[in-house]
């Protein structure tokens, strides 16, 4: 997690995954003042991406960029380098994340799907809503997503609850933080309109929501914008059939993508929206690794750095 | 709009409509402190409904206190019975109106019927979405419900400009005003990326969405959550068929129920959600007409009154 040393950093290479557009490419090359090389340098080298290719997990590697949020699939697809900084793109992450939950919360108040299949149909009949203000939701994850997510849906006068590892003090956008695994989780998971993760894949998060925690869960709606690992899918399956839980919104699944035949797209009352929420744009990695580039420069551990050991 | 004086009120007998349910009879008759009539009585009265019956068109009617928000259909059945005061229920409108509005513009913007018969089909596509934070949203009316409206799509960081008959001060919920049929007026409907009317039917609003109006419009998804009458459908399907204007949410319609076959449904980018957005509920009857109650017996005009002649 330290920054890269000044003098390999001076004549470092940049190198960019063949994803990166070149209109991306230019902007890069301007933050690092340097031109981006189109083979693999002898010397060392940083790197921006999607993805790391075996042949660049080198000693020579200073620094990774990732330009999506999400780190565990680069960190699972071999060792990490020693000493190699790697930093991610979380741009406007918590914004676009936030909307996705609150507009999935509100579209499930408001009937969207229901008014839109009658509009097809050509049936004019008044559905009820349901106020969406008062309602009780629980967010596992404090983070800067879970933190953004519970922001927004307090602003819509939703009750934010919190789940972290730890408890510790108050997070901004949550009436309360209480510790996974604890009484009060349960008691929160009880009481829940909606439970929304916001968790990350680790060791630690394989499974997460598991048997216990969907069995607590009385008429929620559970809506997974973290990691598709976290969830056990046979315990999920299970509560949406015996209908304790109401309904569930899966932006990601253990397996993505998901065949056309997967079981899963026949799990009741339940969305998958592909992996869409929080896609970054562009502009988000410009943003981002222009502010790494600048605390790498000036000798700081970026704010976006990852531990590649806890794997967040 | 002044309140029935004491002595006549005292000895007023209360009447409901049919459609007023027997738990909200009681409720209503413990309000009022006396029970209610079957019968239409011969001296002074106190009525509660949806709609006023011919019969009791007579001056001998002190007070009608209806349990809908809008009062058009009311005042346009035939003339006002001279003196008799006019509230209605507001209830917890605002925020119903207010979360149905968000929902859409969030619905729109994350792609949720989109999403929905992707599902449906089996198929994993990541879709984009649109970040609505920043974006500009215009709405018409600035009373109770406009003010609502703007209030919760301020609090998910959008621009809120309203439109009055009069620009006066600040009003809740926007971050400007300006006058209808102003420039200003012209120049923000050419900016927002929604404009939702929240205006009532009067004399003075029908038609008021002309092709003038929908011109001026680029870009923009029209939301209705005000009175059909307001809209003249030939220029909104005008403007919808040449693609300047973007879609369309339509709660309420010139001619309600719209039939199976009425062109409307065939509007392109189009939902029609049946009158849906903001019913009232019981609870919200109660309280309204307790509140009205409280402020007739002491002599003051509510603030749920109705100016008959103005229409709201």
């Amino acid at each position: 997690m330290r920054p890269p040393h000044p003098v390999p950093l001076a004549r470092a290479r940049l190198l960019t995954s063949p994803s990166v557009s070149p209109s991306l490419v230019r902007e890069l090359e301007r933050i690092a003042g340097r031109p981006a090389d189109t083979a693999v340098p002898d010397g060392p080298f940083v790197y921006v991406g999607d993805a790391l290719p075996e042949a660049l997990r080198t000693p020579r590697l200073l620094w990774f960029h990732s330009v999506n949020a999400g780190t565990d699939a680069l960190l699972s697809a071999g060792p990490w380098p020693e000493g190699a900084l790697l930093t991610r793109t979380v741009g406007r992450m918590g914004e676009r994340i936030a909307q996705y939950v609150l507009g999935w919360v509100l579209a499930e108040c408001q009937a969207v799907p229901e008014h839109t299949a009658q509009h097809a149909r050509g049936e004019w009949r008044r559905l009820p809503s349901e106020l969406a203000a008062g309602r009780t939701v629980v967010v596992h994850g404090t983070g800067r997503i879970g933190s953004a997510v519970a922001g927004l849906l307090r602003a819509c006068a939703l009750r934010t609850v919190g789940v972290s590892r730890t408890a510790r003090g108050p997070v901004p956008g949550f009436d309360r933080v209480v510790t996974a695994g604890s009484d009060e989780e349960a008691t929160a998971l009880g009481e829940a309109r909606w439970v929304v993760s916001t968790l990350p894949s680790t060791g630690a998060t394989e499974g997460f929501f598991d048997a216990g925690r969907f069995t607590a869960m009385r008429g929620a709606t559970f809506v997974n914008v973290g990691r598709g690992a976290t969830v056990d899918m046979t315990a999920l399956g299970a509560a949406l059939h015996a209908g304790t839980l109401r309904g569930a919104v899966l932006d990601v699944l253990p397996a993505e993508p998901a065949a056309p035949g997967d079981p899963v797209w026949r799990l009741p009352r339940t969305v998958i929206t592909s992996h869409s929420a929080g896609i970054t744009a562009e502009e988000d990695v410009v943003a981002d690794f222009a502010a790494c580039w600048a605390d790498v420069a000036g000798g700081r551990t970026p704010a976006l750095a990852v531990d590649t050991r806890r794997g967040y």
